[in-house]
């Protein structure tokens, strides 16, 4: 964890985000199309940066799974969207009530509060709409099983309701391992779905995405703390300061980082042993142990 | 339209109803499940009544059509749930903060905003799980398209962009047949398609939705005016007064009457020489246009 400030990611994955950027430019609708209100404030949250994370494991599970065609891009396109319909949500007054994210001002404080509302609906709705363009019913249900009451939603509520309180370490896994654990979990698991591997293979890779998923959120915690603002683009040390659910509140800043590097090398051993070709697995692994930002 | 004032539904569509009931209260998650502030308030806001006309109709489209078992039900469902999703999404104070709905508080007036939010985000959510049980992507599609950008939410934005000011009547027209009539139509050929119609047959169900669709919203427009409001459960004349988008509010209240009267005579003539058995879809089409609640 002593690289320098901003990582650059391996080429590798570079190159996937390049896809999935050119991707999310063709699977949303454009800004001057009825209603323009709507499909401007949507594109301004989808195509304002991000690091494309699970669009990019989604695409790495297909590749590594021997998919070839396609078929990955409405899907690891609607991994996306979900995740910024998520947050758009999120960040508005009745919820964190943020002004800020990645260094702009978030939905709500640009376009209002209402259109803020339905341009998390809107994406939620064309997250489905991609995913059923694979045909793959599967993956549809993978998707809102994830992100349902039995997933992201329970991590949502969870967080509300830990507010103001100190938290035990297995209440803050909860909420990690569903807030954002099930989404990047099954981002990996629809890629290897859609280019049709086996169970045998499944399994470890579900494994990988849970074990890089918490490691994703400790990293997070972390860098909320001691992450620069300028470079995160929003503020930082509010979480640990409103005792909000994080690693470091439960466990102090030295033994976050230790987990976290803990979880990336027994995501990096599961694939090593029972994927076969798993490079792009590892790369990601270490690309999110060391990030900055 | 000089029938008593709460219209009994003919046995036929009361037996639906039953059967939909049943089925709404098999596929929500109880409310003593965790997250339970989330399932507490989702039970609130389905099972707390309603017309069911979605599911009522996706039902009468699959049996006129043929089908036979019981994979039309989690469809059915998702159809209502879609539905309650935009209501409780709909009401929220930074839309249009309402404090009542069919007689007891709004979600988010008994639960809080930002439960109100995730609720309706959960049934969205569930909506599409559901949708995706019937192993058929084509009606996730149906329902993502009409209830995404080109529809429902098109229908949202141009209903808020109104607001204030006096409309044509095309306007008009183009908010009721997106925020309402796109569901109420994708409800009849999601239970078409389930039930393997032609698209001889799907093309007359799906003219048929379309103009009950936009009967069911005037005659809402009107009841929202006339109509007493211990029998509505929620504050009427209100549409008026704010000069919203209203078929009365362009044309007044006896043309507005005249127009939905036709439309669903011509609902019924093109079922009648379309579609073999047209029964329930006439008893439907004139059980909404006697409706007075």
């Amino acid at each position: 964890m002593s690289s320098p400030a901003r990582m650059i990611p391996p080429a590798g994955i570079s190159q996937k985000r390049e896809l999935i950027e050119r991707y999310l430019d063709r699977f949303i609708p454009p800004s001057d199309r009825y209603p323009q209100a709507l499909h401007a404030a949507i594109r301004y949250s989808v195509m304002g940066g991000g690091k494309r994370l699970r669009p990019i494991l989604a695409l790495a599970a297909y590749e590594t799974c021997g998919g070839r065609d396609e078929t990955i891009y409405p899907a690891a396109v609607a991994l996306e969207l979900v995740h910024t319909y998520s947050l758009i949500h999120d960040d508005l007054p009745c919820m964190d009530d943020d002004d800020l994210r990645r260094g702009q001002p978030t939905v709500h404080r640009k376009f209002g509060e209402a259109v803020a509302l339905l341009a998390g609906d809107a994406l939620h709705d064309l997250a489905f709409e991609l995913m059923a363009r694979t045909k793959k019913p599967t993956v549809v249900l993978e998707l809102a099983e994830a992100i349902g009451t039995d997933g992201m939603l329970a991590g949502q509520i969870a967080d509300m309701e830990a507010e103001g309180r100190q938290l035990t370490l297995d209440e803050v896994i909860f909420i990690h391992t569903h807030k954002t654990g099930k989404l990047i979990r099954a981002s990996v698991r629809i890629g290897a779905i859609l280019a049709g591997a086996s169970d045998a293979l499944l399994d470890p890779i579900s494994h990988y995405g849970e074990k890089i998923g918490l490691a994703f959120q400790i990293i997070d915690d972390i860098l909320d703390i001691e992450g620069d603002e300028s470079t995160l683009g929003k503020r930082t040390g509010s979480d640990f300061k409103n005792f909000k659910a994080t690693y470091p509140g439960v466990m102090g800043l030295e033994k976050s980082r230790l987990a976290a590097q803990q979880l990336i090398e027994e995501a990096v051993a599961i694939v090593g042993r029972d994927v076969p070709q798993p490079e792009t697995f590892t790369q990601i692994a270490h690309f999110i142990g060391g990030r900055r930002n």
